[in-house]
């Protein structure tokens, strides 16, 4: 696979949904893209040979959580990142902004970037924006985010204008600090809920000019109509020949529809949290391996599946790994729910080529609700 | 691989240790064998395809255990014990006499049997050794423990001499439920730490006549010199033609050891467990790779192995791993253990056929002390 310098080839647009073509340091991947999240620098439950399996094309680590343990310097002395982990292909970092936010104790922002304590030990750290750039350098990831100034739902236009304006300053600085490394850096565009604050930011960071941008500070508890509005608007704003990503989001049917929007990228916990809780994402809709009505049933999680789990193993078997607290539990789920989203996302990819999307989202939510029709909820059984 | 009836086949003896290989319904495997414990259905962490890269050739499952949850209905439902948890090869069930005294809440042990509540939710069961019987044949495990009576250690002559008696009375009525599926059953000699009741009992055991013959009860507490001791007398007594299996043990030196005074067949949770608890068996000497000394090591575990884990990753990272309590530590860990303990008895099966297991035990204990020779214990770093 041709491994070069970052660059995005726009293969199709204009329609629903557009094809792409990134190329990293570490190999290309195809957009519509979907990132398992191995924030720790592990896929939850999942190794290297698995992601191959189920056809992950790249991957999202987090420098926040890397920088506090095991520490870049640790990364860096084994081989970097991919040596580290044992993954060759592509790799995004998040700046880890947002888990600043939300993970550490005692967070201070402050013009020249975010004072914190990290949440495993404690200890009193001070980012700056080139900081975080640096973290990534030394990471080796392909494509880094800059340190962006994402305020909790609900904000206020004042909290929300300000961190815009933060947003953008650490944003030129992160670029300016940004070595000669062939890795990307993409800017994160905030703006809450406000589409006036989203038009400045975007603006701002186009100024600036980014390998790729992403929509940041969405899906925080935000009605997912607004969600969806908020993110087509900022699209409609961003240039055609650069990668948008959606961060953090979302369920499948956020996937469909961000791509028909015309987002590029995207990632997720829920495939890798939904294996650890039981969770199983299928075409008839997503099933709760632990319902009593599995408990002798010989059927894969999903007959039309043709991922490991689904090869060898019956629902039946996988509810009692989940009750009995194995742990091969956990991975099996994972790599069908992995396996289910990289599908998924081929097959939106194939539909956009072929200019069958409607078809292709027709039918994604027919198979659906055929089964799970039932009373209160998207859950089948 | 041939499947068949069980049958014991004795390729060599008369030195020290032996070879042999058993026939089972599904498939051979070559003994001196060393069996990982899957006691609920999955050996912890890992999938059958692991299992198969790692060496595995039989392993074993609790009968016990999954009598309680997922329930042997259930198992039978679903195809039987091999197709439920995607294993092919050979299953060994043990009976759960052992685990019944030592995991079991109110357990009164009658003449007929054993009446004890589950550990998972309290319910009030009766298992007789006939029971136990038709639970490993409708689970269709290759070979079959009786149920047997193993008391706790220290125990005194007149409460082993009361075990020995329930033992041999329970092994016969063992023998007569048994059906005529090509499954093998195993009795249990008991008899604690004293020699002539271990005499007894194998000899009552003989008279009735198994397809191999377990020593259980060993391991509990007592000093590992008598352990060898009692062993090596029970060996003595039973048949050339039938195998032997040491139950519960043990560590890399108990394998090495019971293969020398003739043992066919071992199981222990050690290493599965070691890799929940982040021991790693090397040909070093057993590493902590929690210790601080692995933070910023790019070596592998061993530096000598060939497995998936040892072939991908650094000490470093899995320190990181395991401090992060990422699944992925347990499942590579594991898979480094038991590729470690199959190298192990393939080594000493071939030094067995070249008659240099002298020198193959020189060379063990030598490279281990080359390197744990440090004061205070048998840990590296």
């Amino acid at each position: 696979m041709k491994k070069g310098r970052f660059s995005f080839q726009l293969l199709k647009h204009g329609g629903e949904g557009r094809l792409g073509r990134i190329t990293t340091p570490h190999g290309q991947f195809s957009t519509p893209a979907f990132m398992p999240v191995g924030s720790q620098g592990s896929v939850k439950a999942l190794a290297p040979v698995d992601l191959q399996e189920v056809g992950t094309e790249v991957l999202l680590c987090n420098a926040y959580h890397l920088y506090l343990r095991p520490g870049t310097e640790v990364v860096r002395e084994v081989g970097g990142l991919h040596r580290f982990m044992g993954w060759e292909g592509p790799i995004l970092t998040d700046s880890g902004g947002f888990q600043i936010v939300s993970m550490s104790a005692l967070r201070e922002i402050e013009a020249e970037g975010v004072r914190f304590r990290s949440h495993i030990d404690g200890s009193l750290h001070f980012l700056t924006p080139a900081k975080v750039v640096e973290i990534q350098e030394e990471l080796g990831s392909d494509i880094m985010m800059v340190l962006d100034n994402c305020p909790p739902y609900p904000a206020s236009p004042d909290e929300v204008t300000a961190a815009v304006r933060l947003t953008t300053e650490w944003a030129r600085q992160s670029q300016q600090a940004k070595g000669d490394g062939g890795q990307a850096l993409f800017g994160i565009v905030q703006g809450g809920v406000y589409p006036e604050l989203r038009e400045q930011s975007a603006h701002e960071l186009l100024e600036i000019g980014f390998d790729g941008y992403a929509i940041g500070g969405l899906s925080l508890g935000e009605e997912k109509e607004i969600t969806f509005e908020i993110a087509e608007q900022v699209l409609d704003l961003l240039p055609a020949n650069a990668p948008r990503y959606l961060m953090g989001m979302g369920t499948p049917e956020d996937i469909l529809t961000g791509v028909r929007i015309g987002v590029d990228m995207f990632d997720c916990v829920l495939p890798t949290r939904g294996a650890r809780t039981g969770l199983l994402f299928t075409s008839a809709g997503t099933i709760n391996i632990k319902h009593a009505c599995y408990s002798a049933d010989a059927a894969p999680p999903d007959p039309a599946c043709g991922c490991y789990t689904c090869c060898n193993f019956s629902r039946a078997y996988l509810r009692h790994l989940f009750l009995s607290r194995e742990l091969l539990a956990y991975r099996l789920n994972a790599v069908h729910n992995l396996f289910y989203y990289h599908s998924l996302v081929r097959g939106i990819r194939q539909a956009i080529a072929e200019d069958t999307i409607d078809q292709f989202t027709r039918k994604f939510f027919s198979q659906r609700e055929d089964i799970t029709g039932v009373e209160g909820g998207d859950t089948v059984c």
